[in-house]
């Protein structure tokens, strides 16, 4: 591990003098939001790791656990049980009056390679713990063990040692031009999108291309956005920051209903895979939106893994004019990365681009360009594609033999399970926690005000990582049951 | 060279048919603005490459001397001249009535390796040609042949190795843990920032920092910003582009005249090298400054560049809960890395947050602040400060021997060299063009109203790559000898 995953006050804190420096430490964890023994596992991971490779010299004396759990947002008792855990393991000493410090001898007591973990640790107490480590199924994130690590770091690595010096300077705010060139004919191909390097602009991510869109629009004049009735309440709340104000779209079978899009100036529409229900737009409703007149941010989240069916191309194929098309890699490779595209309607580019003050770092930009030339990025989502659709197929037996199905699982990452009522909904969703399962339910998608109330799970089957997806849906399956 | 360079239109123009995509090429490429031969040599260098590498196949018909020439925003007798070299070369056929394409025969007949350049080729027409490959020396770029590529992707394969899972998904919008962590230490460390991670917000880059500050501050209720009176254009832009007026402040010997900042309600200040004219800001101006009771934003732009005395600590160490502190890796790495940060008062902390839509990549975080941890960022900069500090010296003894001298070099990558009037400014900046040397003038970094009207060179003596340096001077030298 670098050496970043804990700090030393030495380097941290600026405002304490050399005796403050040495006697405490500012322990910064990237600790995942879940239940709360996984949070206890990797702290307690954090510090005997911190300890066994030195990084926590010997007598270095930690913050006090109120101190610690105050930073972390946890309870008091989390931090002193882990404290508690470490001493019981010979790692830490805890003294009244001087507090918790790393022992003297211990690291240097255990031969290299040992791990901890072979350390007999005390028995858990009592019936709260979870079977196993905390698991997630809730939509919205891929399976980040599946990022092409390698793949990309050899690209990375190409492109840098080819790239001319130029590159290094400060890049196009539009995007790279190689990038936009390669990711015309990438749209073209792939999501049959009316592309031309022109009108493609490079953004941080989705959710950075629908800001400078709603900013761009409102630029432009436009007050309102119609939004589908369900959806991610980030979104919403990021269009409502840029001054539009939301009109809500019913959803039925068929996707979102069009008609006028509620009179709104823009609307925001995912018609390949509805989110989270999982429709397709309709043919119909397809074209009643190409023709409708009015601004479609076209949100093409997950339009690459579609299983059954021939691909649905892109709504904006349909009204290159009129549509302004997103898309991003935090699906196919991985969201960290931060980057998106839009292909933008040639009278809304230079609004546009100047809403543009970020954007992806240029050898990112090179390295996707080259990444897709290379056809790298086409047998990554192959790969992807085959591994999602089994696990769809998987959650689809699973739930059958319960008598149960998913919906909307043509496509995408995630499926519908819809139950009676948002009490169940609430029920199972406090059930999967204390299974050490995080579920989401479509209550968390409404629109304020869109009068919708279907009630049901949204699994997100494409967030484990491989090894634990049996785990994860044997779990679901004990809490439908329950 | 990876194959981005030169896309073809089979996969670039989704409009055309099969024929269509086989008649003609979309060609994108990545000329630098400077004077007009460099591009022309830039064009045939890539279209030479091409066809020899065969990314453009024979019988590829080429897009008009027109089209071509308005896509890439050249002149079309530069392109018309491009083809007929390349004609003449027997990269290309010519045909009445069928336009330029690529030669059946000519790539296969070059043994692999052969260089184009020992092609012979025509005698160039009058004596409008530069000496030599074209240079620049203007401000505000770093050598780019500088940046540690090496080092860098080392960096991120080791933390692509070693960082959990999680590391992959969204990043904190405020910057990832580690990342802010670690710049807390360095920031207290090299610039005696008053930092603290929970006050750090990471960007990409100073631009982007500058304009959530400015919509901060406006939607905090302020309405004017102070700037000073020789800046940066493209700041003040992004400044009004997010509402704010701008009110110019004198710059005299002691740096900005600060008394009540022009009674504006923020001010944007480069208190450590005043950009462009080089002066440190005075002690008595600095507490002014710090006591002034409006916000400061403070341009840090080169502060880890001193040279003679003891390097300037931050402004913001005197007054942190009035000073917004920016600083960026666009100097010390790369400006297209897009790596920026805010140190920002905790009143501002949130409204600054809400405006963040946008920020870099995680692994590129988390390559940054493990290349600060591993001391691998302080040994660039000091490799880094020796260089540049050697070729100011050489500029200062350069300038001399002509009996000049240059101010503003007790740090950072630029020097000026004042001249008596803006004519003799812009004589020289035109001269220098001539001689392959791209200039820039006082006048350029004006505040429009500011009532400034000093004259003179910015030399950005950083910015050439070292093994042109001395080119770069002589010609320099002959410019102001003419």
């Amino acid at each position: 591990m670098p050496e970043i995953w804990a700090k030393s006050a030495t380097e941290a804190d600026p405002e304490g003098g050399p005796g403050a420096a040495k006697a405490s430490v500012d322990l910064h964890l990237d600790l995942p939001p879940g239940p709360g023994t996984r949070v206890r596992r990797d702290l307690e991971a954090a510090l005997r790791d911190a300890v066994r490779t030195g990084r926590l010299g010997p007598g270095t004396r930690l913050p006090s656990s109120r101190a610690l759990a105050a930073d972390l947002g946890l309870a008091r008792n989390t931090v002193a049980e882990v404290y508690s855990q470490l001493v019981a393991e010979g790692w830490l000493t805890a003294r009244t009056g001087s507090g918790t410090s790393v022992a003297e001898r211990r690291a240097a007591d255990l031969p290299r390679g040992a791990e901890p973990q072979n350390l007999p640790r005390p028995p858990r107490s009592g019936g709260t713990h979870p079977p196993g480590p905390p698991l997630d199924l809730r939509p919205g994130v891929p399976d980040l063990s599946a990022f092409p690590a390698g793949a990309w770091l050899a690209t990375a690595r190409k492109v840098l040692a080819s790239a001319p010096r130029q590159l290094l300077d400060y890049p196009d705010p539009r995007g790279l031009p190689q990038l936009r060139a390669v990711l015309a004919g990438y749209l073209a191909r792939a999501r049959g999108v009316a592309a031309d390097p022109g009108r493609i602009v490079i953004c941080a991510g989705f959710a950075h291309g629908l800001a400078v869109t709603c900013a761009a629009l409102r630029s432009a004049g436009a007050a309102t956005l119609a939004v589908e009735a369900y959806g991610h309440q980030a979104h919403r709340d990021l269009a409502q920051a840029q001054g539009l104000r939301l009109r809500p779209l019913p959803v039925d079978g068929s996707g979102a209903v069009i008609g006028d899009a509620a009179g709104a100036d823009a609307a925001l529409l995912t018609p390949a895979h509805q989110f989270p229900l999982g429709v397709t737009l309709h043919p119909q409703r397809r074209r009643e939106a190409a023709r409708w007149g009015g601004v479609v941010i076209e949100d093409d989240y997950d339009g690459e893994f579609r299983y059954d069916r021939q691909p649905v191309g892109a709504l904006q194929a349909l009204a290159p004019d009129h549509v302004v098309y997103a898309g991003t890699a935090s699906k196919s490779l991985a969201p960290t990365l931060r980057l998106g595209w839009l292909v933008v309607p040639p009278r809304l580019l230079d609004a546009v681009a100047a809403q543009l003050t970020a954007g992806p770092s240029g050898l990112d930009q090179l390295t996707l360009a080259e990444f897709i030339d290379s056809g790298g990025y086409d047998r990554q989502i192959r790969r992807a594609r085959l591994a999602y659709r089994r696990r769809r197929d998987r959650l689809a037996a699973a739930v059958a033999r319960q008598g149960r199905h998913v919906t909307g699982i043509a496509a995408g990452l995630h499926a519908v399970l819809d139950v009676p009522r948002v009490r169940t909904e609430r029920q199972l969703i406090t059930r999967a926690a204390g299974h050490g399962l995080a579920l989401q339910g479509l209550e968390s998608f409404r629109a304020p005000g869109a009068g919708a109330d279907r009630a049901g799970l949204v699994i997100g089957y494409g967030r484990p990582p491989e090894h634990a997806y049996t785990t994860a849906l044997a779990r679901l399956c004990a809490v439908l049951d329950s």
